[in-house]
């Protein structure tokens, strides 16, 4: 970073540690994506929406406020934030949080998704994915934003990632949803769960 | 590591660094339950079965044809299983790779399951964990082991990893062995997937 009379000239280097994954390797995925979808297309040349990984600044653009659309965020302080997307950044080819930017509002963030992907041992190292975490914005709803985000992020998990598998849990009214981009339920495949009432930050804390 | 007259002798540290995760937040909760299951407690005081985390040397002892007892493996070289060893130490917090060592036989590893932790910001840095690659050897069937592993690993997601929720994908003939340790399907929600062909070692790389 340089500074003249004040102003701060980030460098391409300063921007790109900024994000929380590598902007080329999913600029290569939206490029090829954006030629196919007239649609994406034209907002993308209307400079309407940003697709984009998601940064730490996005905490001052609403990215917390839009995950609480999905579920309860209690309360996430901005030192919270950094802490927690410096210990993702840190696990390698782990965490890619997609974000969509309104470009005319303030860089608001307006619908997010995330692959996270994990690294086996079996299958000659495979590497299995999962998409966590949809959330478009209800004021943005409509626009085919989650369709966009699910369809970038399916492509980015097996041309970059290059996933085996991915996999997403939803409720019974989004199964069809997800369905066109090719996720299906599994024969004789269950999906079993349970949940813990405690977490206190300390007990995270206790494994760092 | 200190070398006298050709013998390594490891001090503790360099012992501790062989492991995937640190034995001793295993160890606590491994006490405890050993308290309460006298079935566990007769084991190891037999010195039987070990219980730890998966360390590199393991390579020499099974863990890999073990896997190949749940599914295909391919070519695994010491040099790749090195190498995914120490990306997931690298992903701190993430990976709780359990084994099962046979003290009797030369140090066979005869049993497995994973813990992998997903780090979220919502619920407040919520961590959130996935049971997988559950297998034990089939020589040692019926002798309890898949249960103590599961039990473990999930007392050991709640109390030392904090997590809000753990979840594991089963086949149908297992949902009741699962249901045993709390886990259960829950209401109107769905797990879907889709599986990619291909799969070369090559696209992996370019995202390292």
């Amino acid at each position: 970073m340089t500074e003249q009379n004040g102003y701060h000239l980030k460098s391409n280097g300063d921007h790109k540690d900024e994000y929380l994954f590598d902007l080329n390797l999913f600029q290569s995925i939206f490029k090829e994506y954006s030629l196919k979808d007239s649609k994406l297309h034209d907002n993308i040349y209307d400079e309407k929406y940003l697709f984009r990984p998601l940064a730490i600044s996005d905490y001052d653009h609403g990215y917390i406020e839009l995950l609480r659309q999905l579920t309860e965020c209690g309360t996430i302080t901005y030192d919270d934030f950094k802490k927690r997307f410096n210990q993702m950044k840190q696990c390698s080819n782990t965490y890619y949080i997609l974000v969509i930017e309104d470009m005319n509002i303030d860089k608001q963030i307006v619908g997010t998704a995330t692959l996270v992907c994990e690294k086996k041992f079996l299958r000659q190292l495979a590497i299995r994915g999962r998409i966590e975490d949809v959330v478009v914005h209800d004021r943005c709803r409509g626009q085919q934003l989650g369709k966009l985000l699910i369809d970038l992020l399916t492509q980015f998990a097996r041309d970059k990632c290059g996933c085996y598998k991915v996999s997403l849990e939803c409720k019974d009214h989004l199964v069809s949803f997800y369905q066109q981009f090719g996720y299906n339920h599994e024969d004789k495949q269950n999906f079993l769960c349970q949940r813990f009432k405690h977490l206190s930050t300390n007990q995270q804390e206790t494994t760092e």
